[in-house]
C-alpha cells in the first residue's frame, strides 16, 4: 500500500512536445505526483551525450497540484541530473522515459537517449524504466500503451526492482489484434548495417546521410525483438555493467605478455 | 605473421588535433597502414551519439604511402562507420580509439565517446580497442603509452579478441613509478555525485554548470580502478549486452500479473 503519492519524474528523447511523452504523462498522472523535465527539441539518437562544455537552462512551462513540467536545453541525461539535484532536490520514487516515438529493443539501447535518461537513473539506484513504442512516425497511435504502462509502473512501485537495474519496455505497434501480455526477455544480437546516401551539395561539395538496415543475428525465442515480432510487450532488465565477464579468463595470458615486454 | 599490413582505423573523441590522437596516429602507424577519422573538433561525453537528422562531410587532410588523413563533422560513432563504409569501403583489422585525454574507466565508459567508436566496431565483430590516459589535461604525457598499446594492438592482430568484444584499456598517468605491467579487470561500480553549479547570467537569467565528484562504491581487487591506483594498465572486455540475465527469472512473474490484466 502506497500511503504518499510517489514522486514520478519524466522525460524522454523526442523532445517536449511528442505526442508520446504526452501520453505518458497522462498515464503516470493517475498514480504520482509529476515533475516533466525533457529537452526542448528533438534528441533521438543522442547515446548517453551529458552536456559538460555548455551552461544549462531549465524553463518552467506549467505549474499545477501535483504536476510540475520544465523543458531543458540538454540531453535525455542532462534532464535526469537537473530534474533531481536542481529542481526536486532529492530522488523521485520513479523515473519514467518515453514512450519513445521507435523501438529501443536490442542494439538500438546503445544509441537511445530515452534509454540513457532511464540508466542515469539506475547509476543511483534509482528504479527507472523507458518505454518504446516500435511505431516511429509522430502521429503513432498510442492509445494502447496505457494498461501495460499501467501495469509496469505499478509493479516497480510496489515490488521495486533489483538494485542498479532498471527496465527497457518496447511495445508492439498498434496491428489490429490484441497485444498477447508481457514477455521477461533479453536483448536481442542484433546491429544496424549502414549505408550513406552520398550527395552533392549545390556547391558542389560531398555530403552524406546516414541510412541503414537492421539485421538481426539472434534466432532465440527468449529476446525483445521476438517478442515484439509475436506480439508481446519486451521487458528486458538492464544493468550498466559492459563487462564480458566471460572473456576475462581468456585474455589473462596478455598480462603475462606485458610483463615481460618492460 | 602478418604477411600484410594491417589496416587500422584511428578514431577519437577529443578531435583531430589533440596530441593523444597523434601519440596513437605515431604508434599504430608502426605496424600498419592508417586511416585516421576524427571529429573536426572535441566531442567528448558525447556518448553513442550519431549524426542522423544532419549531412556528414569529411575533409581530406593527408595522404601519404600507407596513410590518410580525415576529420569529419560528426562523432566519434559516425567517424568508425562513414571511415568504414565510404572511405575504405570494407572492415578494417583493427580499430583504435584515442588515446583519450582522461580515464574511460567503470562507468565512465557510458558518457565516453571514445569507447562509443569502440563498440561501434564490436557491434560488426571487428576487433576494437579504447585507450585512454588517466590524465584530462590537454598538456598530458602520453610518452609512457607508447609499449603497452603496441603490445596490446599485437596481441589483437596476431590472437584475435573473443567474437563481439572490444577493450577498454586505461592507462594511468605518468607519476615518476614505473607501471607494473597490464590487468584484465572488470568495470567498477562507481557512478558520478553531480552537483549543478548556479550561476546567472548578464540578462539576469539562470544557467547550470555540470560539476560532480567520482564515487566508487567497488572494494574489489579485480577492477580497472583498483587496477589505476596500483599503476597498473586496464584492460576491461567489453561486449554490448546490456541485459542483466540475473535478474530475469526475478521479474518472471511480473508476466503472469500483466496477462491478467488484460
Amino acid at each position: 500500500m502506497i500511503e504518499k503519492k510517489p514522486v514520478i519524474l519524466v522525460t524522454n528523447d523526442d523532445g517536449i512536445n511528442a505526442p508520446g511523452l504526452r501520453t505518458l504523462i497522462g498515464i503516470v498522472r493517475q498514480i504520482g505526483d509529476v515533475l516533466v523535465v525533457a529537452p526542448d527539441k528533438p534528441m533521438s539518437a543522442m547515446g548517453h551525450a551529458v552536456t559538460i562544455s555548455a551552461p544549462l537552462r531549465v524553463a518552467k512551462i506549467k505549474e499545477e497540484e501535483g504536476y510540475l513540467e520544465y523543458s531543458c536545453n540538454g540531453t535525455p541525461a542532462d534532464c535526469v541530473k537537473l530534474g533531481q539535484k536542481v529542481i526536486l532536490g532529492h530522488a523521485p520514487d520513479l523515473i519514467v522515459s518515453g514512450i519513445n516515438h521507435g523501438s529501443n529493443a536490442s542494439i538500438n539501447i546503445i544509441y537511445s537517449g530515452t534509454m540513457a535518461a532511464v540508466l542515469e537513473g539506475s547509476f543511483e539506484n534509482i528504479p527507472s524504466v523507458g518505454f518504446s513504442l516500435n511505431d516511429y512516425r509522430y502521429t503513432a497511435d498510442f492509445t494502447h500503451c496505457e494498461p501495460f504502462v499501467l501495469s509496469i509502473c505499478n509493479n516497480i512501485l510496489t515490488k521495486g526492482l533489483p538494485n542498479y537495474t532498471c527496465l527497457n519496455v518496447n511495445i508492439p505497434a498498434l496491428n489490429g489484434s490484441p497485444i498477447k501480455g508481457i514477455k521477461i526477455v533479453r536483448q536481442a544480437h542484433a546491429f544496424w548495417d549502414e549505408k550513406y546516401d552520398h550527395r552533392k551539395d549545390p556547391q558542389e561539395r560531398d555530403y552524406f546521410w546516414l541510412t541503414g538496415k537492421f539485421v538481426s543475428l539472434d534466432k532465440g525465442e527468449d529476446t525483445d525483438e521476438w517478442a515484439l515480432l509475436n506480439n508481446y510487450v519486451s521487458v528486458v532488465p538492464v544493468h550498466f555493467d559492459l563487462t564480458s565477464h566471460n572473456t576475462i579468463p581468456i585474455l589473462r595470458e596478455w598480462e603475462r605478455d606485458n610483463l615481460s615486454n618492460q
